[in-house]
């Protein structure tokens, strides 16, 4: 199994999350690549970390709308966003070089996510955009949508990912924030959570039903003390447990 | 000999400068990487027209100052600097190769080509990106600055050139645009100049003397219909006399 | 009658439009804010321009959206909205001031304009804004669209634009780009349409067929030299059968 | 005696500061106008915040430098610089005038306060800005700095202040922070050297001798939870000793 959290989000001289602690804990990073967050400097920095424990690095590819940190929609046009994300990758690619490591994948971040789980059309302009680039980079995306497919089809090799954090209904799918239970909070139950989820490929959805839940990595957050502390809980359960924690994908150099 | 110049330069809906033109006369395009000017899709569509037409491909890397142009002086860390460089080769080398082509060499921008044509530490930290990045990476700096010496000590290749439509002192150096005469306008005198320059290794000066100037890449404009026709005007000259123009370097993707 | 145009939407190297000629031709300028258009010294040359013709001043408040021109819907909480359309307000009433001129009313941008013309959330926001900021500022809207009566409801002063070049439905809604015969290009055309409209207060709509349009100032456009042509034979129409063209709002200091 | 302190520099997503604490310590707000730091959503907040309290507010203007936090030289032109700052200290008040205060004040920020404390270009171009805006708008500078002369000169007012937190040379200027005991840590210590300031109009400076410092304000920071504690002593410390403190202009709308 793997472990992903979003990282490289300072930006100047404001700083988000604790990059360092985080990358004890995961086996995949989600950079950052300037359009929501992170500067150049500051995601170099995250590299070289990431680079100096093994991590496997993924650009997080985003709106161009910092001041929104990437979470509010909007309707680039295909040209727009093909080219957007390309960008984004290969900046990323070019301060991995430099911090001796390689971008292995692709995780689209905030409204983008959200917006290709289901828009079709975005969804293909960015796996065009892959494609266009390195077809070799891995999509990762929300466990049980339709852009796993999508991406599929037109030759992506994908990884879905689950939640550790966050209900789901018995679809499926991601409980809505908006509604009460969405978000979990205590460690020790998203820890069990996940174990459960590894060993049976089920999660037990917010009305206690099982739901089958095929996910090949769990984000985990990293943007507070106790996210922190919740994504070490989830880590120390797996691997008590035996659960062999690697990245999907091989950070070094090809 | 070989003809460079700036591209790519447009920004969202703004336009500037007739690329598709200049690609028909040079053999190198310095393109534009974002921080100056240039968006994604609008440097993706450069890109391609250079793929199409074989013309090689440098990153025109500036400083963080859109609204300035670039031309602006800064004063980044060295930390900002060097990553801030890579981050703009590494975004241009994306879409280069989304667009069937690849970036072969780095020319500085504005400001920043001002600066580090004389300020050694922040000229170190350009040379120190291209390192880090991909020490092939070609710097084209300017004929007679002692940047072509530092790159040249750390292992760089380097290609220096000339100013079409500038004046040069007696000791080489560009006569400073504050001063009478600095900047040419008669595509004939400029063409002659240039043939001139090609054959002899020599250019009159502002004095009327004659000195040294070694050139590999001649820099020409494109910002104005003029500009476009004074750069027709030395390429038509040059060829009329026999000279191959050639990139200096191999536009092909390795 | 009042003659409007988007004015100011230069950025920094990049020019758009043909500012000075267009305020020898319009009554009142929409001035960009610098969210979607426009930077601080090339908005002050413009308000002085304004101010020396006389020509009353409005702020074309957009979305944070530099590379889009404002022209990509997106979609802002009503925190974020309301504090970035007083933000450019005041901004402009800032810049203004050191002009000698004032900013006597608002007409949204691009997306923005579209998407309050029949989104009450974010209309309301736009609405809002004004009211928080100074009741006294007049809100320009697309003639006949819901957007009048929500800023009437409650309080402000609205001004109704009717587009020149635009092609009307026969229920007084402006026919999509997106199909033909949407935009008008040829300028006597467009002329006799205006005075038509002025006198009569309808317009033939795309079927041929009668329309009642209640508009107070209409909208020219100055991006291209024909488009500059058509909004000064639209001027000369209207003066030629003695409309008065005066702004709707009093360019002078309070 | 007033005590001002630099805030609403958060941004987007990103917080800096803790804007509630600090103003419930100082009696004056340099509230960051979102070209170094602060959006407009995050400012209004703040700017609602002092006017609950009767905090006055001063306009906290910068070059626009996002990444760089305002803290890198630059060299804008003349027309860019008083463009710039106007444009500021306009957006600034529009959203006090929406938060029910005013900005009564302006003090420039990081590199731009450093520059204009002995460049005089760049000096005069700010005084212009205010000059231009609003003559009643007062301008707050380094104690001790030629450009409190060359503000007077020009018939602005002037506020000068001291930083609590910072060592002084035998001449009056601070000591660089390069230098060794340039920033004091101890809360006591500084909240001393403060009331000694009040009282004598004398400062003990880092070789022991007293020196004459002309303060009306006095500066503290709240970026971290120590730095607000120590601004927390600073005012206790006053008022102890009965020092009244007030803002040195009236927040109340004229």
């Amino acid at each position: 199994m793997d472990l992903n959290s979003d990282l490289g989000e300072s930006f100047g001289a404001w700083r988000m999350g604790d990059d360092a602690a985080m990358l004890d804990i995961v086996t995949s990073a989600n950079v950052a690549c300037g359009f929501h967050a992170g500067d150049p400097a500051g995601i170099l920095d995250t590299l070289r970390a990431a680079a100096a424990r093994g991590v496997a690095v993924g650009a997080h590819v985003g709106y161009p709308d910092l001041v929104g940190f990437g979470r509010r929609n909007m309707d680039p046009t295909s040209r727009e966003l093909v080219a957007d994300v390309i960008y984004q990758i290969g900046a990323l690619q070019g301060l991995a070089a430099a911090a001796g490591t390689r971008v292995t994948y692709v995780k689209p971040h905030g409204a983008l996510y959200n917006t290709i789980a289901h828009d079709r059309r975005q969804a293909e302009d960015v796996i065009t955009a892959l494609l266009e680039l390195d077809a070799g980079l891995v999509l990762m995306a929300l466990a049980g949508s339709p852009l796993l497919d999508w991406a599929r089809e037109r030759g992506l090799t994908v990884v879905a990912e689950a939640f550790a954090d966050r209900a789901y209904t018995p679809g499926g799918a991601l409980v809505s924030r908006r509604e009460a239970g969405a978000v979990l909070h205590d460690p020790e139950q998203v820890a069990d959570r996940m174990l459960d989820l590894v060993r049976t490929g089920e999660i037990t959805a917010i009305d206690g039903s099982r739901v089958r839940l095929q996910a090949d990595s769990i984000c985990v957050h990293g943007d507070s003390p106790g996210a922190v502390a919740m994504a070490r809980a989830v880590r120390q359960r797996l691997e008590s447990a035996g659960v062999a924690l690697t990245p999907f994908t091989d950070a070094r150099t090809a």
